[in-house]
């Protein structure tokens, strides 16, 4: 099993791919590493090669750059050239840091879906109050416009990737919606929901409403990526507020507040461990021929390990072909 | 000025309603109060009766009522009673603490639609971090689907409230999006982008992303309303959840973390407040022939209060009659 790296993309890029990378590679002796990038700023961090082919590259798809053109432009940048290595079947799975939009575009357009699967959806796992294998939610945004059959598609390989990869016996798959009665929603989530309700494939446990996605009552979320976006990121935002507001708070309230406030800040920093979910890996982008997945652009060399045991058990449990597999059983019947 | 109030509605019905209406009774001279609701019961907390008039219901829509059955069955509810005196112009303004859907429906079928405008939204104010004003929202969840003239409705009439309620000068109005470059979104955001920006009335400031909708970059922020509730019940959620782990954070680990935790509890209440809208009123039903408004179930007798003054506010300025100006203007040119 081999993974194509994009060893440029992230924010403190090449170091931590190169430590997680292998520390991975020590763990896991049957996977083989392809690293794109700069040779000379990857060989100051990498310790050994064994089983790590460094493919040197001069460009560079940066956090700034528009993303479709990017991947037209930049066409020996070490995300294209690793997305190629893919498609060429030189690699099974493709892995960066960098830009998410270029990601999907070199996913989609270079990498290439899968025949069944309409639109490739992104799926990023979130944490959840009471488990700490999270909640996965498909689509957060490879998509601005959803029909019915694509939310359906989705959960199908989102169940997939949870027994796979999550093992989860029997993933509970929910549908994002404006209500928790079945007739809710404008009429794409109305018609998702009946088809969702009639797919034996997954264990669909009915609407859930934004309120609950850190609840731990689904495994998997359905949604369009336009609404997915904007729950994922009100998330985000409300977090970040929350805890700088709660540090504010602490720290600029004198010197009295000070004090109670080392007190309780080992506490208080497992709270921002419950809302760690680097041990879930990175984004995965499904509906692809291969995997492709992108961890977060200010990822550490743990997140980076963590993403390459996702992408293993991925390619172990041959997910994306389980899928593949599924969609043309179903086409045929 | 009078304002029909359904006495009945919210969690701690009618004794936070009447002191509530009491404390605005005394504080604003020109109003009067039309109280529907069980007379007995709104008798033992109304201190004297000036400017009030109770009028005895016997029913009463439960907060677990569907929404449009129950105000076609309880048509003699203290809800369905107000709503109909704001109809026969018995009152100017109807305010309840109850059943949100069931308030829409009352607003919509019995209190009805300004004729130029397609649709009525629900707007809230949410907090924001560097000001007391907050932000409003709108559409949160009155339409499941939307059009791109409806968002163009719903930002002139939350640009008009904006100023005659909040007394912004030039409302900054930015329209919910998945990026913030222009050519960002569905085809229906896409679209409504375009006759935002094509609205003279309007200060357009361009796309907000859900992760800044609580950093006070916008007054008005406008949003299709499956998106909307998505993105505010995110919020309410993530919000309600980290408070809850940060408490239990505190509290659940042993006695030397509880001591540190009172010495910061009082700054941390400040994150509380932070989160507290209540001065801001409620939230309004716009795009009818007179202003109607909810507010919060849980809500206080001080919520109450300045409900009231948001309603004095939008009598007093004319607002629903301003928008209903500028669209009849728009509808001739």
């Amino acid at each position: 099993m081999k993974i194509a790296v994009d060893a440029m993309g992230g924010d403190n890029a090449p170091q931590v791919v190169v430590e997680g990378i292998e520390k991975a590679r020590d763990q896991w002796t049957d996977l083989e590493f392809l690293l794109y990038g700069d040779e000379d700023k990857i060989k100051k961090y990498l310790k050994n090669n064994d089983r790590i082919k460094i493919i040197h590259t001069t460009e560079e798809i940066l956090g700034t750059d528009e993303p479709v053109k990017a991947i037209r432009t930049k066409k020996n940048s070490s995300m294209v050239l690793a997305a190629k290595a893919v498609k060429n079947k030189e690699a099974d799975a493709l892995f960066s840091l960098g830009n998410t939009g270029a990601l999907l575009a070199s996913g989609i357009f270079v990498v290439g879906r899968i025949k069944q699967v309409d639109r490739p959806a992104l799926m990023p796992t979130l944490p959840v109050v009471n488990s700490a294998l999270g909640v996965n939610m498909l689509d957060v945004g490879a998509n601005a416009e959803a029909k019915p059959a694509y939310l359906q598609q989705w959960a199908v390989m989102g169940s997939i990737y949870a027994r796979d990869v999550k093992k989860i016996k029997n993933p509970r798959i929910a549908l994002l919606n404006n209500g928790t009665e079945e007739d809710k929603g404008d009429s794409t989530h109305k018609e998702a929901y009946k088809l969702l309700e009639n797919t034996e494939e997954i264990n669909f446990i009915g609407n859930i409403e934004s309120n609950n996605i850190l609840s731990g009552d689904a495994d998997v979320i359905v949604t369009d990526g336009f609404t997915g976006n904007a729950a994922l990121k009100a998330i985000e935002g409300t977090a970040t507020t929350l805890l700088t507001q709660m540090k504010h708070s602490l720290m600029d309230n004198g010197i009295f507040t000070k004090m109670g406030a080392a007190i309780v800040a080992p506490s208080l920093r497992g709270l921002k461990d419950m809302f760690d979910t680097s041990k879930s890996g990175g984004a995965v982008l499904l509906g692809l021929k291969s995997p492709v997945i992108k961890a977060h652009g200010a990822a550490n060399s743990e997140t980076v390990f963590y993403t390459v045991k996702q992408i293993y058990d991925m390619l172990l449990n041959d997910t994306v072909n389980k899928a593949n597999k599924y969609f043309e059983q179903m086409s045929k019947d």
